[in-house]
């Protein structure tokens, strides 16, 4: 994909120069992720500077998108001399860095707020990839439920799980799989073990793949098999998946993170469940699995068309058992359209 | 595995207290790793803090190590009201959190040098997690060849070979794989992609893989059939395993990082391929993938026994090829034990 976003986040920061070597930062403003870089932005235009194992690619990817690539000889003195203030992400950037740009006498600009606000909102080719990056999930997960057998261990489960998302084309997970089973569905960030699966566990799994640099974030929890003793998580599912889908129903564009998160909150809440609902009800997804906006009881963000956030309310008894059910969903029109978007209806395997 | 190695980089540290939030470093701490949290050690002991999604794991891991864990409430300030001074990493804290610290009136001692000093020579513990991790490496790669046909996309065999391992036992890849066919070998760090795999074609695979949060890594460069156009080839390729056995042969416990490097530069530069040979010798592998000691012509650090640290001289023909052969090793009674060792004479499948 072709991606100079470098003329954007200039003009919204308004310095002499932004410079730029955060990975996440970097693929945002030129398409490219690499281990090590440089991007540099002034008035002439765009250079990015790294090193002989990306030379190669860099000069193939960014040369027709305007952005000039030059080798890092060592030196930001040297590439930064002849400017009086630069832009970096003061928040992303370490303090012995800070430090150096202020022995070189620059006068150091934020460039945070211009970045977050410009990747919270999707431009139409980033939404495609986080489009693709959903359907490879949904397909993976639906060929994944006829691959679940007795006595699987959780780390089997998940690797089945990733090896079906990285045949459909996807680069790897956006984040470690979560796969749990029974009693471990309780601890919401789970680490996939070795639990073997038993008749009538409850199984949690949270999930995501890559595609073209961008994230999907899918969770869903099910039965395998029904042993008669799962009243309490019947009843408690429903109540999830209501959640789950007032939210998806009420947001609109304009409103504010937390009254977003009320939506599901406030329900669960009346049904006696708030106390279990031990987290937000979602984040913005992206090049990053977390970003903006954030949608939690203190979010003040307001929503916007092109964002993508996932709408994941949960509810984990201690010991005992956990649900959470979510979807990446972005603002079309003012509503919220899933990406992910397989069946939340009660699966029993 | 019951970690606890607050102790050592307390003492190591010398300050009232060590407060540590990055991943990596509160893993080596406490041997959980969690997206979220802050390690606070001083004479009294050590206290995890977390949020609601880790205290039900942080407590069943971490109690019997006796490390208390507490609930993060919101304020770091009434954490660390009780100090005068802090240690924490500097050079990987953001400035604005330096300057909180400053603000609480800290004084801050910089917990970087204990940290990359401890945790480049492997406890013994952290040993066999690393040699684990490079058992899985070594079997899944054997497994991988007899799976890789004509007509598969790089993608395509990265997806086997990250289900192997992930089979195997593995938690996930310790990098992104590459697996780079023909040409694309020529690229260093070449981006897996959708070419697919030709009778006669050149295989560059760089992989590795984590177990109980330790990496491995590990590169084999291979022929997918001899269609006879690859006497360059295979001249330079006995050039660098020459390169790569020459290093470890002679690697000794005492060596400066730059003695150990020279060992297959100057064998490179000899054979007249110095000049293609356009990375490091190697960096060091723990719980992260690159860390202390790095073996580059510059480094002066002295290996010493139970450090872990790739060997991987790589020579590359832009547009035409590239050969790199690496293996995780370690340093045991002075000289060098290979933990990756699958066969290095050239396959041809």
């Amino acid at each position: 994909m072709a991606i100079n976003n470098t003329g954007k986040i200039f003009k919204a920061v308004g310095a002499q120069a932004v410079f730029t070597e955060q990975r996440d930062l970097r693929q945002y403003l030129t398409g490219l992720s690499t281990s090590f870089g440089y991007v540099l932005t002034d008035k002439h235009g765009t250079t990015f500077y790294t090193d002989p194992r990306y030379i190669e690619t860099a000069t193939k990817l960014l040369t027709p998108t305007g952005i000039k690539v030059n080798l890092f000889e060592g030196s930001l003195e040297k590439i930064l001399k002849k400017y009086s203030e630069i832009a970096i992400p003061v928040s992303r950037t370490y303090y012995e860095e800070c430090l150096k740009f202020g022995e070189m006498k620059l006068k150091i600009i934020d460039s945070t707020p211009a970045f977050e606000t410009a990747m919270a909102v999707k431009e139409d080719e980033e939404l495609d990839l986080i489009k693709k990056a959903c359907r490879i999930t949904d397909e993976a997960f639906s060929e994944l439920l006829g691959r679940i057998k007795e006595g699987m261990s959780e780390n089997e489960v998940a690797a089945e799980l990733e090896y079906l998302m990285r045949k459909m084309g996807a680069s790897g997970t956006s984040f470690e799989t979560i796969v749990a089973f029974g009693e471990n569905s309780s601890v919401p960030h789970h680490e996939t073990g070795f639990r073997k699966l038993k008749f009538g566990d409850i199984i949690l799994i949270d999930f995501g793949c890559k595609y073209g640099g961008y994230c999907s974030d899918c969770t869903r929890t099910f039965l395998f098999g029904d042993n008669g003793t799962h009243g309490e998580f019947k009843e408690a599912y429903s109540h999830v998946l209501n959640a789950h889908m007032l939210a998806k129903e009420h947001i609109v564009d304009g409103m504010r993170g937390r009254q977003a998160d009320a939506l599901a909150r406030d329900y669960l809440c009346n049904v006696g469940l708030g106390k279990y609902f031990t987290h937000t009800l979602g984040h913005g997804v992206g090049i990053n699995i977390h970003e903006r906006p954030y949608i939690s009881p203190k979010s003040c963000e307001v929503l916007q068309n092109n964002m993508v956030f996932s709408d994941e309310p949960g509810v984990y008894f201690e010991g005992k058992f956990g649900i959470r059910i979510e979807d990446t969903v972005t603002l079309c029109d003012g509503h919220v359209v899933s990406l992910t978007d397989s069946d939340k209806n009660l699966i029993v395997l």
